[in-house]
Parts: C-alpha cells; sequence; structure tokens
C-alpha cells in the first residue's frame, strides 16, 4: 500500500473546518483517485501549532489563514521545501502572485488556488489547462456573491443599499465589515488573479481601478428595468488598444445577457476568444464547503499529475422507471364534466395538477396542464386511460417539465 | 531545445483541418506553455497516409475520423504502443469505452476526449478533475446543438418542426442527414460518457434511453409560453434509487432555470453535488474551430503533465481609458429645452443616445437615457459639462451597461 498523504493545513476558520471534514468524508475517493489516501498531518491555528514542525511532517501545504503576512512567509518557505502548496487566499496571489509562482517553477512544485476566484466554479483550471493556449481576449463577470446577492434584493424589493446589507448581514452573505466586498477591492483582487493568468502578464491589484456599489440608488433600478436593464458589480479583463484593461464597476447588462439572469449570492465568469467564441460558468461562489472542495480538487490534482479515466469502481444498475412532472396538453369536447374526469384519473393515480389553462375552439376544448412530480409509469398509465375517454378528440401529447423554480 | 512533439492526425475533415491550422498558430503558445513545439507528423485521410507509418513517426495520436470503426483499432494500436490518444469521437467512446480506458491504464499512457462532450466547454475535465473525488449527485444538461437551434427558433418564430429543421439544415446547424441529432441519439452517447465519468460506473449507449424531437408540435410551445416555459432537449444523469438513470428526451424548464436562457446552437452543462451546490457551464457546443480547440486543449495537458503558472512572457501595458456605454440619471427642470441642450451637449462630445426615458415629477422630471459606446473620458467631460447646467436639480449619475444583446 502506498503511503498516505500528509496534509499540512493552515488556518482552520470556516473553510479549514470543512475541509478537515471533507477530507475524512472523501478519504476513499481520493484514494480510489490517486493512490494515496488523505490524512491531517497537522494544523495551524490561531491559539497553536508550530509552523515548521507542520511543514516538517507535511507532503502538501493548504494556507487557509488568508491575508498576506504572514501567509506569504509559510507559502515561500514550503514552496522552497519542496512541498506543494494550495492556497485560497486571493489577496496573496494578486499581491506577491509572481514572486509565488517562481519560487513554484524553481522548486519544481505546484502552487494551486482555484479557491481564490468565483469558488468552486473552474475558471482557474479552464483557463490555465483548458484554454492554456488560447488567445483569449476577455475574460469577465461576476466574481463577488456579497454584492451579487445585494444588487439582486435591490432589483427585487426596491429597498434602499443600507437596507438590503443589514439583511445581507443577517443571512450571512455580508461580513461585519463588508468593506471589501461593497467597495469592489474583493473583486479587483480575483480580476487581477485571472487577468495574470489570461493574459500571461503581471498584473497586480494596485493595477486594477475598481468602483464599488455604495452609491447605487433603488430608483437607478426601478428606471433601468423600464429600460430591460439588470444591474451587475461586473470584473473586467480584456484586450484593448494594444494593452490590457482590468477593472471591476457596476454595469447594466440587457436581459438576453448570459449573465444578467446570474442572481442571489452567485458568482459566473465568461471567457471569450475568437476560437471558443465564449464559454460562461456559473455557480455559488463562496461557502464554506463549496470553497473547501475547490481546495480538496486541487489537492487530488497534485497528486494525480495526469488525469486518466479509473477503473470503474462502481457497478451502479440503471433504474428505469423514474418520477417526472410533466406538461399535458389534451383536445376534448367542450362539455360540463370533462376536466372533472380527467381530474379523476389524475387523482385516482396520486397525480396532483399544479397548473390548468383551457381554452375553447369551437366544440372543442384545448386543456393544457402541468402536473407535479409522479413515477413514470403511473403517468403512462393515467394517459393511457384518459387517451381511452369518449370525451378525447386527439390522442393526449405529454411533455416533461423540470418543475424546479430558480431566481 | 526540446524535441518537437510530433503530432499524429487522423482524419482531415472540418475538425482536422481547423486542427492543422490551430496547431501552426499557436506553436509558439504551446511551446511556451509545454516547452514543446509541435508538428504534424502526418494525416491519414480517407485518400492516403498509412497508419502504422504515422503511428510509429508520431508522439502523440489525434482522432477524428469518428465512427468506431476502424477508429476503435488505431486507438487501441496507439494506447498499446505507448502513445497518448486525444480524440472527439463520442460513439466510439459511449461503445467502447471502458475497453480503451484500460488500454489507457495498462498502457500508462492518458486518453483525453474534451471534445467529444459539448465541444468547446470543458465538462469532461472538470467532472474528472475538479470534481473528480465529489460525490455527484446529477449531470444534465443541452448537449445537441442542433436540436437547440431547432426548439429555439420553432419557440421565436412558431414554424413547424420540419420548416425549421429546413432552416438549421441552410445555415448548417443541422446535417443532410440528422436523423442522430434529432432523435436523441447523439445525445444520448454524451450522456452515456458523462454518466461514466461521474458515477465511475461503466454506462454504455445502449443503455441510454432517448426520445427526440420530431414530434414536437409548435402549439405545445405557444401554450408551455404561457405556462412561462421553454422546451429543451435535455439530457440527464442522475442517483435515483440506490442506482442511475440516464436518459434524453425533450423537457419543459420554468423561465427561472440556468438552463431556459440557453438558446440558438449553444450547449450547457450542469452539474449538482452537496458539496458544490451547483455548476453551470455553457458555450458552443460545435463548430470547426471551437472543437479543434478542444482537441489542442486536451494536446497540452497531455504534454503538460502538471499545472505550473508559466513565467509571465508577456509585458502588456494596462490601458487607463477604454470605451463603455452608459446608462444616464439626471434630475432636471420640467422646462422646454432641457432635452435639447442636455443632447447638444453630448452631440458636441460624439456620444449617440440609444434609448430616453422622461418623466415629470411637480416642477421638475427625471430624464433616463442609455449611450452608446464612447470613450470614457469623453463621457466625463460630457458628465461634467451636463453637471455645470443651470436646470439641473442634482448631480448627474451614471453606470456602465453592456451594450450587447444577446439571443
Amino acid at each position: 500500500m502506498a503511503d498516505p498523504v500528509r496534509i499540512g493545513l493552515l488556518g482552520r476558520g470556516t473553510v479549514g473546518g470543512a475541509l478537515a471534514s471533507l477530507l475524512g468524508e472523501r478519504a476513499a475517493a481520493v484514494e480510489a483517485a490517486t493512490g494515496r489516501r488523505p490524512e491531517l498531518a497537522g494544523t495551524l491555528t490561531r491559539g497553536g501549532g508550530d509552523f515548521s514542525e507542520i511543514l516538517a511532517h507535511s507532503d502538501v501545504i493548504v494556507e487557509l489563514i488568508g491575508g498576506t503576512d504572514p501567509a506569504r512567509t509559510y507559502v515561500l518557505d514550503a514552496l522552497r521545501a519542496g512541498k506543494p502548496v494550495v492556497t485560497a487566499n486571493k489577496q496573496l496571489l494578486a499581491q506577491h502572485g509572481e514572486e509565488l509562482f517562481a519560487a513554484a517553477r524553481e522548486a519544481g512544485v505546484q502552487l494551486r488556488f482555484e479557491a481564490a476566484v468565483a469558488g468552486v466554479i473552474p475558471v482557474v483550471r479552464t483557463i490555465q489547462e483548458s484554454f492554456g493556449v488560447t488567445e483569449i481576449d476577455k475574460v469577465f463577470g461576476i466574481v463577488n456573491g456579497t454584492t451579487n446577492f445585494i444588487l439582486s434584493e435591490m432589483a427585487a424589493s426596491g429597498a434602499a443599499y443600507e437596507q438590503v446589507l443589514a439583511r445581507a448581514q443577517e443571512l450571512g452573505y455580508a461580513e461585519a465589515d463588508p468593506s471589501e466586498d461593497v467597495n469592489g477591492a474583493d473583486a479587483a483582487a480575483k480580476m487581477a488573479i485571472l487577468a495574470r493568468l489570461a493574459f500571461h502578464t503581471p498584473v497586480t491589484l494596485d493595477q486594477v481601478p475598481f468602483e464599488g456599489i455604495e452609491a447605487i440608488q433603488p430608483d437607478d433600478l426601478a428606471y433601468a428595468k423600464e429600460l430591460d436593464l439588470s444591474l451587475k458589480l461586473l470584473g473586467v479583463a480584456e484586450r484593448r488598444d494594444g494593452g490590457i484593461s482590468v477593472r471591476v464597476f457596476p454595469c447594466f447588462l440587457y436581459s438576453g445577457h448570459p449573465l444578467a439572469p446570474v442572481g442571489g449570492p452567485f458568482n459566473a465568469v465568461m471567457v471569450e476568444a475568437p476560437a471558443i467564441t465564449e464559454v460562461t460558468m456559473s455557480g455559488p461562489g463562496a461557502g464554506g464547503v463549496e470553497t473547501a472542495s475547490a481546495v480538496l480538487g486541487d489537492v487530488v490534482s497534485i497528486l494525480s499529475g495526469e488525469a486518466p479515466v479509473h477503473e470503474a469502481r462502481e457497478r451502479l444498475p440503471l433504474v428505469a422507471d423514474v418520477s417526472s412532472s410533466f406538461y399535458l396538453h389534451l383536445e376534448v369536447a367542450d362539455r360540463p364534466g370533462v376536466l372533472a374526469r380527467i381530474a379523476q384519473v389524475l387523482g385516482e393515480k396520486e397525480i396532483s395538477v399544479k397548473s390548468v389553462v383551457q381554452r375553447g375552439i369551437g366544440d372543442d376544448a384545448r386543456l393544457v396542464m402541468v402536473v407535479h412530480e409522479c413515477l413514470e409509469s403511473r403517468f403512462a398509465a393515467a394517459m393511457e386511460e384518459i387517451g381511452r375517454l369518449a370525451e378525447l378528440r386527439a390522442a393526449p401529447r405529454s411533455i416533461r417539465v423540470i418543475e424546479e423554480e430558480f431566481v
């Protein structure tokens, strides 16, 4: 059996705690994917632990303490000691990226940081690996969940910025001191990192001008709605005039824009290049377990080296009869009792109706309904029974519906 | 200088041709990323070339001939000869995946196939690498661009299936024989591959039931619109009842669903898991250069082994003054000539107006407008001038707008 891989964990806040749990839960999966079982070698917290000792006993260092100091020293020491590092620290990378990347290259070890930008959305990997040799024109998107939540709420409720911020703090979407999020500085750090990866040119946080959302007025959002616009805090990194422009600012989008429907605390990033047209990725931008998940993905990549398709380790049965929600289209004689008869068949099969539209056409009527999720075999039986009703003017038609409504 | 990496290309149709061009254009970028310059070792076409000879002179084989035979033999021979393989062949993987994966594992070489599913959207890499140890619940989405184009057009125009199919063929979005696309078989092959990766369990094409879109009626789409539903051909792979369910079927989505706005020939895939909530990825599902781009990304991954951040090889200047479109909010005295005066200032700065909303409130009026893209410095100068107008009741407010309208 291969030796376990020993993880040295620096920092044990929300993400650190979630990672420690995830390492336990997914240990067998990590072993199946990499051949090595992960185990925690030690944890450095504000209250205890010795960095040098943890470093000496670890194969991989995970840095989750945040801030630039002492995180920078720890990461440099680890890389120089030949230990690969995973970090979620956007400030560190946006301010000292080149120094860290150079240290990793010199030591010939990996430095991975998927969790530093856009949480669990694999934007770092996609830009570095999938599009690593693509001539990227533009990377832009919503890279701060706090402000996206606030703007979504302001648009939906008409409430003022201060009120919605207070609500975001209650729900845990905004911190007690939200300034880095709402003034755009957090997004600027992330855009500096993405610009560096997309354009292979050094970009640091102090080169990224940013504006926040503190001055947005509810009536701007109300007027904008009439113009079919929705407001987002955008980070944009793009080629312009032979150079690049990297900025963060609030910005309206028309409703057909791929980023327009991204609401709540979600993040979304678009990458544009002639060879790929555009690719959009969205998902939760933060959250303890989501961020820890991105960190774990990086740990696994470090251990994998390459990416073979692993032997099929499961033999899951393929299930035939599943539950679905359905749209149902019936052409029926327009006379009393038809709807009741159809409803009775559905009721007997324990299929409940979500919505109905009925419209007369001459002696006939069209009955269109959506029914809640039910076992497909049961729905098929109901359809067969309904199809035999004397009132039916044509074979019933049905199409599945995804009932879940997002926002 | 390191030896070049010799690429043996099997097949030179649309994608093969685009790849050959891309290899030339991006050779320097590939060398910067991997240390090795790519060169075409040979091309096997219907008209010429000898497979054994190409294999002998190649470091990597790219299989783009499609179909299962002789593609299967070629890929197996290459892997057994210790040569890594990149393929875009969904039929081959959906029918003979386990055999190929086993051959790759035995030979200790990589088999990569990002381009086989959802074109340039990095869904294979994301599921295998980013979420490689995540307990995935569900992978679903729009994995066939032809049918998505047809359904979008039917919904927009009210035209019948046959008419829209003919139009899709004219535009090159549907093939002369579209049956594999419109009956769901193409999507089923892709879902078999994604299910295999997500659930680590063997899944082959013949285990995936599929329905197509040939029977969809325009009036289903019209009624559905009233119910706030849009129609997609969905592929779904999910855990159900202790097993998995993998299927393809047309399905309605409510307008808030992340897949609802995905129109035209685009693809989109969602991955759901407790540890990541949900991640959505969308982009063009096909196209010669897009597919070739995904193939090239795989070639680079094979050469990279690991993914360091490369030395910053560019020194691009950061551009400060760029062009933007703006929303403009003005509170003005409600008297004749105000709009004219403001329009004059904008005109002098060569800023053109896209839309205006004006509304009276007592003696004052609110003037909200969107102006077309202009240099930001010029817009700022106009704002300053407008701010000095006697008719202004409050400082003008402005917010950037992304003018581009999608769909």
